[in-house]
């Protein structure tokens, strides 16, 4: 059904530009820049070409079909350019424009135009007030913002809905720290047509997408939106971070984008019953992503926790044993047996209750064979590991292992620093193992792992 | 009384080695390297010179009055070797070996052997079981790690206590995220002679020092700690993390530095009793060292915020005004009058009821016209400017208007996204404004100052 959107033929730039200060200008250098192989239309009645392309006067005198247009046009001349769209049977426009609902009465009547036009027509509207949509996996990018300012994820498998543009881009900027890429963004900004529902189940059926993330000031319509977040999440994980939470946040959120705030408590509640991770800012939304599309499902609360620094081990069994706004999970507590095992394999220095710290003398011989006994162990349900390259016989090769563990276990990784641990990051984001640069972020993702986990157990008890 | 612990003359390192496995090179090499002023001993029996720098074969054949001397040597030797140090009238000692009370009843009483030698002699101990200390400003640098796996802190303003060594070394790396300097830094280890009291009183008589932070796993003296926060704090304000909050962390505690926990719920009264701010987590820490070092002092708790990205405001407000582990703070509301000001400096698009939006069209122009206007504000008590490179409109020359609102009102900035963001997040810590690279954490930390100035103004009603 959104075929067309996510991988489209062709695309038309209606208000493309040859300015390099114009939104008309960025749309088209993004497509082009980030190697767009359809067919790309820049519409401006005159030039006769921009950034190497042929320029077309309106959209009637494209000589193909057009999959998506982009309008790239001041707020009063969009219905006007979306009625050509929809006579040429484009089937889907984004509006890139602000100056709509989200501005007042004016604003929402011509909104309520648009929406009028689109009635009976196979059309399907993004925006208006958006900065884009990517789709790295068939290098569609209409973001607004030039590429100099920002890094575009690449291809991965996250699908990222955001209510907010700007917002959404700054995450996706933040994604560089470590090269996490997505499998498509999409920002609603006013959603007169398209909402977060319908993008909802777009990822639901796209392939590349194994979780999705959600940023929401407002919700659509409550009742639709109760069945679909339950449904998808059923079968692809759903984390969602939704602000106006106080009553000041809520007004802050209606004059951002026109949209009436829905009670954070009834919505808590319809998310609660969804079984979907509730995230709390930026951060927490991707962190859970990645771990929810990455690792394993995780089977139990029982967490062992291997480390080469002791008060990291002591700092993480705190915040992991600690309920604060997600459950206390417990410490894995090994048979006499494995403890056996686990002392032939580190340096009678090392402690090895769980957290267990091998020293900085521990080496990364020792940290393989002990993570090995962890993800073969049955009184064991996650790992946190931290793979921390400070630790002078430590070095990048734990990645091999930790993919071994990984394979049989839940693993969260954790690396603290900053000069030595950048390219372990990378590295461990490419095995699409999650990582994180704190202790704090790293214990959040397993619990969101095990909320997912939770919310697994009761549908099934309840079927 | 810790000047040559601070600032020595004088350092011997017993146990320097050639080789570069060890830690007695590993410390000679740092103080090499970080270029220690003062004279350097290296004393190995069997070397001629290390490093460039003639050996000796005990302290007593040493030249000069030695103020430090680090026992880089195994844990049975640490005893005699001290006893030599004292009967030198080496002022520091720190002895670098683990395997003492950290490891059981053995480990104890040799524990009590240094404690007992140290009897009536004017030589104060580090550790045992420590990484060791670093103070920038006059390139004393003894920690074990070589400095090719770690970044080390230039000059700062945060005193740095940490029970743990390997998670100080960490934190301390992850501080290059933005060059982000020290005072000083100790990792008491296992205490046995100078513990977090002793150095909190350090640091408050340290004049480089505006802020202490100590990461602590369990108190050495808990009528004494309880005196010496609560004195220190009144003048410096101190941070604390503080582990081992469940059963199960304080088990963990114990087997890592060997000292019993105290009952986390005793430890919260009295620091706040003590008002002193807590931090849950390593960067939690850091982030409030910062803020209560740089920032003026902040005077109440209506908080402008100015952002170009709606969302970034709208998720801002909703942290701000949520009760968490911290209070709520609210928005500033401003007068018909300051509206009418503002509006003079904002694009018809803006969004200026607080959160102030500037939107993707703000420019650098506008946005420091407008935090001049809530500078001189009375009804804003401190500002959150979100600094945001990838407006278009927007460059890294923010920096002067923010810095000369912070001479005015208490800033907090936050700095959201990657490429373009590195060199003003090190730019604004160099011009000492404390920037944190989510919105959680900018929040979080203007709680900190909140909480910091509720302490000093109960303080003031109490006298």
């Amino acid at each position: 059904m959104f075929n067309n959107l996510i991988s489209p033929s062709a695309i038309a730039v209606i208000g493309a530009s040859p300015d390099r200060s114009k939104i008309g200008h960025a749309v088209l250098q993004n497509l082009v820049n980030q190697g767009f192989h359809g067919k790309i239309y820049p519409i401006n009645p005159s030039c006769d070409e921009i950034l190497g392309l042929k320029c077309y006067t309106e959209i009637s005198s494209v000589p193909g079909k057009v999959d998506l247009a982009v309008i790239a046009l001041p707020a009063k001349l969009a219905p006007s350019v979306l009625q050509e769209c929809i006579k040429q049977d484009v089937e889907f426009v984004i509006i890139v424009a602000g100056g709509f609902s989200e501005l007042g009465e004016e604003g929402r009547k011509l909104e309520d135009s648009l929406k009028e036009k689109l009635k009976g027509t196979r059309t399907r509207l993004i925006g208006p007030n958006t900065v884009g949509i990517i789709f790295p996996h068939s290098k569609v990018n209409t973001a607004l913002t030039p590429g100099e300012r920002i890094w575009f994820p690449g291809e991965g498998q996250i699908g990222f809905i955001s209510q907010s543009g700007a917002l959404g881009l700054l995450i996706m900027d933040s994604l560089a720290e470590n090269g996490t890429g997505i499998s498509g963004f999409v920002n609603i900004g006013n959603r007169a047509d398209i909402d977060e529902d319908d993008l909802m189940e777009m990822f639901l059926e796209h392939d590349e997408t194994r979780s999705i993330v959600a940023y929401l000031e407002s919700i659509s319509n409550g009742e639709k939106f109760f069945r679909t977040v339950r449904d998808v999440n059923m079968k692809k994980p759903v984390t969602i971070l939704k602000t106006g939470r106080t009553s000041e946040a809520s007004a802050a959120a209606s004059f951002h984008t026109g949209a009436l705030a829905t009670d954070d408590r009834v919505l808590d509640g319809i998310l609660r019953q969804a079984g979907v991770v509730r995230a709390y800012s930026e951060v927490e939304l991707l962190d859970f992503g990645r771990a929810l599309a990455y690792a394993r499902p995780l089977e139990g609360k029982r967490i062992a926790v291997l480390t080469t620094a002791g008060g990291v081990g002591v700092l993480t069994t705190d915040l992991l044993t600690t309920e604060d706004s997600r459950p206390a999970l417990s410490m894995a507590r090994f048979s006499q047996e494995e403890i056996g095992q686990l002392k032939e394999h580190a340096l009678p220095i090392a402690s090895l209750n769980n957290p267990i710290d091998l020293t900085a003398d521990g080496s990364t011989q020792s940290y393989a064979s002990i993570l090995e006994i962890l993800a073969e162990s049955g009184n064991v349900d996650g790992i946190i590991a931290y793979a921390l390259p400070q630790t002078p016989k430590i070095d990048t090769s734990v990645i091999g292992p930790i993919v071994n563990a990984a394979r049989k276990k839940t693993v969260v990784v954790g690396v603290i620093g900053n000069r030595l641990t950048r390219d372990l990051m990378v590295d461990l984001e490419k095995a699409k193992i999650p990582a994180y640069p704190s202790v704090p972020r790293t214990v959040s993702a397993m619990k969101a792992l095990y909320l997912r986990r939770m919310y697994l157990r009761r549908l099934s008890n309840d079927h």
